[in-house]
C-alpha cells in the first residue's frame, strides 16, 4: 500500500474539475510552445552536469564553479541536440542556477539588440549569438567614481564585454545617461583591460545566485571610441570635436530596461508557480490535528485533517496561487505591449513608449515584491518542513529577493500626470477618449454618481467582476487625487514617497483588474479560442478571487474615501454582533466560499503549471507524493556530501565533542572514560 | 580627509540629545549588566576561534565543523578566563553562531529545571550544567511513528541525551503528554543507543544555522525507566503496574515551554537591533539622488541626499527601531512575569500561571514575526548593499527565521474565554477587578461611552497616549467581541483560524499598549528610577511612535468596527480635497511628524543598543563609517576564500570561459584565439 502522503494527493488530484494539460496549454499559449519546453527539461533532466541535488552543500567557490560548469556544459547540449536560440535560453532557463550567463542573455544582448544602430547590431549581434563574446550590464555606473554602487552581475569572472550606462559629456556639457560597449577582459587571455580594475564581490544574502559572479569595478581613463556609444537614437557627429544629435523621443533609451522588465513579470510569475506547487502539494499530503469539535463514532473522529483545509493556512496559499495566474496572464499581455511598442519604434512611431514605460514601471514593481512576499509566504505555510533547503522554496525566495524593485515614484509621478491632464482636459469625452489602459481608471471619476456605493446585498454578490473593477478603479482614482490635493496643499513630491507606495499598487491594481477580463476569460463575451468550459470556469473563479481579495486588502481606503460606508456603529451593547452581520463580514463570507470552491482544484491548478519533478528539485512537492520517504532518504543519502562519511565523524567526535563531555565528567569527579555509566542502563 | 560616510555618520551621531550610554544602561537595566557583557564581547573579540568571516564561503561540513570548534573553544574560554554560568551563557549567544550546544542551554536544561523534581534535578542538574551530558529537547514526539514531524536541534550529531514529550499510557490508558529523560547516544563511545536511529537532516533554507546538527529520529521499543518520567508535577506510583498521579493545575507542564518563549522575547528583540543598528547606521552614509526640486545656488543643490531623510525609507525603519526598545521592554515584563510565576509555583501556587501562558503565547508569536518581518524590511531599505552577505542583516534574518511560530488560535482562545467571562459576570465591578494586565482592554467596554469616538481636532491631538491606548484597547474588545458573534452565529471555531490572526494581533497591541507606559518611563507619574529627562523624553518619543504607528495600521477595523468615523464622503468635484483635509489625514501627518523628530536622535539610538563592529559583523553597519572602502577592501582580502587564489582563477578561465569564447569565435569564422582582435583596441 502506498503511503499515506501519495493517497492524500491522488485523491486531491482526482477533484480536478478540469483538465490540467488543457490548462497548461491555455496558460502557455502566446508565450511558449509546451512540447519544446518538456523536451528540453527532459533533456537536462538526463544529462548529470544539470543535476541540483549538491549545492546546498558546497562552498562558495564550488558553487562559481558548477556555474560555470553548466555554462559550458550548456553549449554541449545546444551542439549535441542542435539547440536553436529559442530552445538554448529555454534550456538556460530551466537549468535553474543563475549564473553569469544569464546577464549576457537578459541584459547585454538584448540592450545592444534595441538601441544599436543597424550597423553596431550587424557588427555585434552575431558575437553576441555565438558568445564569442560575454557581457554585462554596468548600470548606472559612475566613471571615476569610488564609490561601488551596484553589484554587476557576470562582471565578476566571466565577461569580455559590458554595455556601460554613463553620461555623455560633450564640450563640458552633459547630455546624460547613455549607453556604451565597453571591453573589460582581454580576448587572448581574459587579463583585465588596462585602466579597469574590477573583482568578485563576495557571497549574497541567504547564499543567494552564489553561482553568479558579481562584480565591483573601476574603471579609470578607459577610453571608449565614439563608435561604441549604442546610437540607434541619440547620436555624436565627430564634427567640431563632437556634437550630440538628440534622439526623436526623450525616453527612447528606456528600450533597453523596458524589455528586460516585460521579460521579468512573466517569468517571475513561472518561479511564484514553481514555489506554490511545492507549498500546495505539500500541504495536501500533511496532515496534523484531529478536529475537536467531532465526537467519537462521528467520521473522521481523531483523524488529523489535511493542514490545506485549515483557512489561516488556505486564506495564505489560494491568494498566491490566483497570483501565479493573473502574473503570467499580465506578463503575455506586457510582453505583446512590448512587441507592439518596438514594432512602431523600429518605423520612429513612439506613440506607446510613454504607455509602455507606465505599465512596465508598475507591474514590475507589484509582480516582482508580490512574487518575492508571495514565495515567503507559502514556505511559512509549510511550518518545519519549508525550512528544509531540500523543500526547494527557500532557494526561490533568496534568488528572486533582489528582483523586487521598487519604482512607485516613478509610477505616481505618471499617475499624477495622467490624472491632471484628465481633470483640466477642455473636452471631457475627449479626455475619456485618450485614456489609455493604464489610465483607464480614471474614467471612473465621471461616470460615477455618488459615494458611497451601495455594497451588495449578499455574500454572492460581492463575486461581480464588473463591481469589483469599479471598487478598485475608484480607489486608484481617489489615492492619485489625495496626492494631487497633498501636493496642491503645499507638501513637496519628495516629502510624499511613502504616500506612492499606495498610489503605485492600486494603479496596477486597477489595471489588472480592467485587464484580466480581457486578456484572460471572454473576447467579446465568449471564451477565448482554446480555453474549454471547464478551464474557463475555473480561471474566472481563480481571477474573481484574485480581485475579491485585493478589494478585502484595499478596505481601508475604500472605507476612508468613502467608496464604501462602515457598518453603522455598534452600540456597545450588541457589541460585535452588528459587525459580524455587516456588508464587509459578507464579502470576507464570500472569499472565503470562493476560497472553498477553488478548494477541489488546487493540486489540478498546480499539475496545471507543468512543472516536472526535476524541476522542482523539492522532496516536499513530489508528483506522486511520499513526501516523508523522500526527506529521509535523501537525508540517508546526503549524509557524506553534508557531514562527511563515517571516518570523518568519529573525528569529530574525537576532536570536539569528546574534550566537552571529558571536562564535564572531571568537573563532575567521575570517570572520564563515561565507561561506568553507559553499563548502568 | 575621512571619507565622506564617515563624516555623515559623525555628524548624525552628534545630533542626539541624549547619552547613548546612560540609555544603553536603562535598556539593560533590570536584564543584563552592560560591564560583563562587554567584557565577555571583549574576550571572544580577542580570540581567533570566534572570528565569523569566514562562514559565508564554507561548506556545510565546514559549517557544521566550525559549530563545534566553538563549542570546545568556548569551554577554554570558560576555563582561562574562570566565567560563571551567567558569563558562560553570554559567552555562547555573543559567539553568534547558533550551534547544537545552544539547545542544551535553552531548551534542555530549564526543562529539567522547571519539570524535574527535587530528587531528578539533583541527580541532573550538575551533570547540565558541567556538560558531562549534552542535551536537546524532542517535542512533540512519536515513538515508533514512521513519519518525522519535526527537526531537533543538536540531535543530529552533539547529543547525548533528550527530553522527549511523548504520551504517556497506562494500562491502555493516554493521559497525554509527559515529558521524559532519554540516553540518545553511548557515554563511551557517542554511538547510538539501542532501538534509536538517528541522522542528520541536511541544509536549511538560505544557509541559516548551518552550524547547528537537526536531527531525525526514530525511536523503536526504547524502554525509559519510570525515573527519568520528569515529575515535578505529575507522577507515576509504581503500584498495580503504574498509577497516575495527576499534577494540581493541567497547565503545569508548560512551563518549560514558558521558560523558553519568555526567553526568546527578549533575545528576539536584541537580534532586530542588531539589523536595525547596521541599517540605519548604512542609510546615514548612502546618499542617493540630489533633490530634483532644488535651483543651482541653493545649498544641497546638485548634493545627494542620506537615504535615510526620505519618507519612503525612514517610514520603513522607524516603526523597526520603535519595535526593538518596545519589545526589549516587553520581554524583561516577561521574565518578571515567568520568575513570579516560577517562585509561586515553587510554592504550590498556580495563580499566575494562566496568565504568563496568554502572554507568552501572544507576545511570542506578535514578537517573533514582528522582529523577522522587520529584519528584511531594514534589509530591503538598504537597497542593493543589504543583498551582500558580508553587510550581515540577512544572516539575522535566516536565523530567527524559524523563531517565528503562530499560537494565534492558543492567543485567540484565551481572549474569547475572558471577553464570555467578563461580560456575563453578573457583578460587573467585580469582573473589571478580575481582569488581568493581558485582558485589561476589556474594560474599554465598560467605560465606553458611545462609538464612534471624536478625533483629535489636530495632528498633535494624536500624540496623545491615552487616547491611542483606548483606540487599542476598544479594537481588541470589538475583534473578540466580533469572533465571539461569528461562533454565536453557528460557524464553528476551526473555521475562524483566518479571523484569529488579527485577534491575536490585536489583544496583544493593547496589552504592549497599557504596559509600555509602566514599563519604561513612568512609575506613578515620574520617570523610572534611573532613567534621566533627556532619555525619557526620546523613549516617550519612540513609545508614541510605536503606538500611532499601530493604531494607523489598525485603521481598517478602527473604521470597520465604528470606533473612528471615515470622513464625509466626499463629493466626486473636490476629489481627494477633503480626504486630504481628514482627522486620518492628520493622523499621518502626526505620525511623520514624529518620524521626524526621532530623526537627529536615530544614530545615537542605534549606539545604545551598544554593539561593538565585531558583535554586528557588518562592513555596512561600522562605527566610524567608510562604508565603501570597507566592502571594497573585504571583498579584496577575501578573494582567495571566495574564488579561489590566482592560478585557480586561471583554471576556471582555461576549463569553462575560454571553451566557451573559442566555440563563439569557431561558429564566427574567426581566429580562435582571440588575438587578433585584442591587438586591433
Amino acid at each position: 500500500m502506498p503511503p499515506q502522503s501519495t493517497l492524500d494527493i491522488q485523491a486531491a488530484r482526482a477533484r480536478a474539475s478540469f483538465d490540467p494539460d488543457a490548462l497548461h496549454r491555455v496558460l502557455l499559449n502566446g508565450s511558449k510552445d509546451p512540447a519544446m519546453r518538456r523536451r528540453i527539461t527532459e533533456i537536462l533532466e538526463q544529462n548529470p552536469s544539470f543535476d541540483k541535488g549538491a549545492s546546498p552543500y558546497q562552498s562558495r567557490a564550488q558553487q562559481i564553479e558548477r556555474g560555470l560548469h553548466l555554462a559550458k556544459a550548456l553549449f554541449e547540449v545546444v551542439d549535441k541536440h542542435d539547440l536553436d536560440y529559442i530552445e538554448y535560453l529555454e534550456a538556460l532557463f530551466a537549468s535553474d542556477t543563475p549564473m553569469g550567463l544569464n546577464l549576457h542573455e537578459i541584459a547585454f544582448t538584448p540592450v545592444i539588440q534595441s538601441q544599436g544602430s543597424d550597423e553596431q547590431q550587424e557588427e555585434w549581434l552575431p558575437r553576441c549569438y555565438n558568445h564569442e563574446i560575454l557581457g554585462c550590464y554596468l548600470q548606472p555606473f559612475r566613471f571615476v567614481a569610488y564609490r561601488l554602487d551596484r553589484w554587476i552581475g557576470a562582471l565578476g569572472i566571466l565577461s569580455t564585454h559590458g554595455v556601460v550606462q554613463a553620461r555623455l559629456m560633450l564640450g563640458g556639457k552633459d547630455y546624460g545617461p547613455h549607453l556604451f560597449i565597453v571591453q573589460l577582459r582581454s580576448e587572448k587571455d581574459h587579463s583585465l583591460m588596462p585602466g579597469i580594475q574590477a573583482g568578485e564581490i563576495g557571497p549574497k544574502v541567504h547564499g543567494a545566485m552564489a553561482s553568479v559572479d558579481n562584480g565591483w569595478a573601476r574603471f579609470n581613463h578607459v577610453r571608449v571610441p565614439r563608435s561604441h556609444m549604442l546610437s540607434r537614437f541619440a547620436q555624436v557627429d565627430p564634427v567640431d570635436g563632437g556634437r550630440f544629435i538628440k534622439p526623436p523621443h526623450s525616453k527612447l533609451s528606456y528600450g533597453g530596461m523596458i524589455f528586460i522588465r516585460s521579460q521579468m513579470i512573466g517569468n517571475l510569475s513561472w518561479r511564484l508557480a514553481k514555489a506554490v506547487t511545492i507549498s500546495i502539494r505539500y500541504l495536501h499530503m500533511r496532515r496534523q490535528f484531529a478536529d475537536p469539535e467531532l465526537k467519537p463514532g462521528e467520521p473522521q473522529h481523531g483523524i488529523e485533517k489535511q493542514v490545506i483545509t485549515y483557512p489561516a493556512v488556505y486564506m495564505r496559499v489560494i491568494p498566491q496561487l490566483a497570483n501565479c495566474i493573473v502574473f503570467m496572464t499580465m506578463g503575455k499581455d506586457m510582453a505583446n505591449l512590448y512587441h507592439s511598442m518596438s514594432a512602431q519604434l523600429a518605423s520612429g512611431d513612439t506613440a506607446l513608449l510613454a504607455e509602455t514605460h507606465a505599465v512596465s514601471s508598475g507591474l514590475k514593481t507589484y509582480v516582482s515584491s508580490g512574487v518575492v512576499d508571495g514565495t515567503e509566504v507559502v514556505r511559512r505555510a509549510m511550518g518545519g518542513h519549508g525550512f528544509l533547503a531540500s523543500s526547494g522554496v527557500g532557494r526561490i525566495f533568496a534568488t528572486e529577493l533582489p528582483s523586487a524593485t521598487i519604482l512607485n515614484l516613478q509610477v505616481a509621478r505618471a499617475a499624477l500626470k495622467s490624472f491632471r491632464a484628465f481633470l483640466t482636459a477642455a473636452n471631457p469625452a475627449d479626455a475619456r477618449a485618450r485614456l489609455t489602459p493604464s489610465t483607464a481608471y480614471l474614467a471612473s471619476l465621471a461616470t460615477a454618481s455618488s459615494l458611497p456605493l451601495a455594497p451588495p446585498s449578499s455574500a454572492d454578490g460581492w463575486l461581480d467582476l464588473a463591481y469589483l473593477q469599479r471598487l478598485l478603479s475608484l480607489r486608484a482614482a481617489l489615492c492619485v487625487a489625495r496626492l494631487a490635493a497633498q501636493l496642491d496643499s503645499g507638501r513637496k513630491f519628495g516629502e510624499l514617497s511613502w504616500e506612492c507606495v499606495e498610489v503605485s499598487a492600486a494603479t496596477v491594481e486597477a489595471f489588472i483588474a480592467a485587464r484580466m477580463g480581457e486578456a484572460l476569460l471572454h473576447e467579446g463575451g465568449v471564451l477565448r479560442e482554446g480555453v474549454g468550459a471547464a478551464e474557463g470556469e475555473v480561471l474566472k473563479n481563480v481571477v474573481t478571487f484574485f480581485l475579491l481579495h485585493r478589494v478585502s486588502c484595499a478596505l481601508p481606503s475604500l472605507l476612508e474615501f468613502g467608496i464604501l460606508a462602515p457598518p453603522a456603529p455598534p452600540s456597545l451593547a450588541k457589541l460585535g454582533r452588528s459587525v459580524a452581520n455587516s456588508p464587509l463580514e459578507q464579502l470576507r463570507l464570500a472569499l472565503d466560499k470562493l476560497a472553498r470552491e477553488i478548494l477541489p482544484e488546487r493540486v489540478g491548478l498546480t499539475d496545471a503549471f507543468g512543472f516536472s519533478d526535476w524541476e522542482l528539485d523539492s522532496v516536499a512537492g513530489l508528483h506522486s507524493g511520499g513526501v516523508y520517504e523522500a526527506m529521509l532518504s535523501k537525508a540517508q543519502a546526503d549524509e557524506q556530501l553534508n557531514i562527511g562519511d563515517k571516518a570523518e565523524q568519529e573525528r569529530l567526535y574525537r576532536e570536539y565533542i569528546r574534550p566537552i563531555l571529558e571536562r564535564g565528567r572531571r568537573l563532575n569527579g567521575r570517570n572520564a572514560d563515561g565507561a561506568e555509566r553507559d553499563s548502568k542502563l
